[in-house]
């Protein structure tokens, strides 16, 4: 059995998260580096699979090329249950895809590398207007999500039940991305302590950017 | 049966997406207009029902709260099964969730109001800046959609098979957005196709901003 190739770039934030998906799933990938600031996700032959150009993408057995982090761990969710990323019932399964949204639509896209570089062309902006954007950003979204996990109806050390869902993976692998940027977290100590306790586990630590093959 | 309370702008393409699902799926709801340019979304009472202070949200009978409109609408999907708004099996349904995401993540946050107007305050953008920005980031991601789209395996008046789902949902969405700004769609016909078999349905056009009670 031919196993799929995750194209990746150690730092991308999106792509850690299915990075972490993949182990908690156990699922053996083929690791194929595309160097995002060298531009070399806009070969013709990467744009050929994903015309997108963006990473990561998971090229499965006999050429089928799934793309967009969050699809991509539905379908590992749907093909492969156990263990399963989202709870069970249906509320608490919107209320983990709410938060994993709040990151991937609200928060990660505006403070991509691609929007802040073209801040810095377009507007002029310096190091600092762009840790400033940064920052802002993550604050809108990391202050209602700090009130969201804090108000949860059972406390657990993941975001919801027992174990690490999506909504972890998408948290962990934002938390990581600030940490470029210096964010301080003093004001968000439940998405710290969740951040923690992935961190902890062997999925997620296997999965962290240094820990690549084309790290840095 | 109490109807649930849809939590929602006209103008705001993510109750847009939420609107249509709901017509789609047959749910009745109470509409609850908030005002975005007038800044209600941050009204102490919403961000105590929804601390992101964004719509859409959905408010159940019995006052559990839902937001972000894709997590609703796989809640939607989950609980009401006919007509389901993804494809049936795994791979289709991940390249359906892809093409929502693209629009969900990739595009539509980085052109949205709360941003456009950091832009405005930040970086002392003008009209024109601001529309260039737009424009710009609706090309990043309707030049690869309209590839994606022509590339299907299987032509269809839809993104995929023979009803609108999800990444149609999203697709209708953006459109409606982007002539906001006067985007030239002659370079997406594959989308400008989809869009117009979709608002030829009932459930699209009684959702459209224009046809809303808080539309002006």
């Amino acid at each position: 059995m031919t196993a799929p190739i995750l194209h990746s770039y150690f730092r991308s934030s999106t792509s850690f998260r299915l990075r972490i998906a993949l182990n908690l799933k156990g699922v053996a990938t083929c690791y194929r580096a595309h160097h995002l600031k060298l531009g070399e996700q806009s070969a013709a032959a990467y744009l050929n699979l994903n015309p997108q150009g963006l990473v990561p993408a998971l090229e499965l057995a006999g050429g089928t090329v799934l793309s967009q982090s969050l699809a991509i761990i539905e379908y590992l969710d749907e093909t492969i249950p156990d263990p399963p990323l989202l709870p069970a019932d249906p509320v608490t399964r919107a209320k983990a895809r709410a938060i994993a949204q709040m990151i991937a639509c609200d928060l990660h896209p505006i403070n991509n590398l691609r929007v802040l570089n073209h801040l810095r062309s377009r507007f002029g902006a310096d190091d600092e207007a762009v840790a400033a954007w940064f920052h802002h950003w993550v604050a809108q979204t990391f202050t209602p999500l700090e009130s969201v996990l804090r108000d949860r109806e059972r406390p657990s050390p993941y975001c919801f039940g027992s174990r690490p869902g999506l909504a972890d993976i998408c948290l962990v692998a934002q938390v990581a991305n600030n940490a470029r940027f210096a964010v301080d977290m003093a004001p968000f100590p439940e998405i710290q302590r969740i951040h923690d306790a992935c961190m902890a586990l062997p999925a997620f630590q296997a999965a962290a950017p240094a820990n690549q093959p084309d790290a840095e």
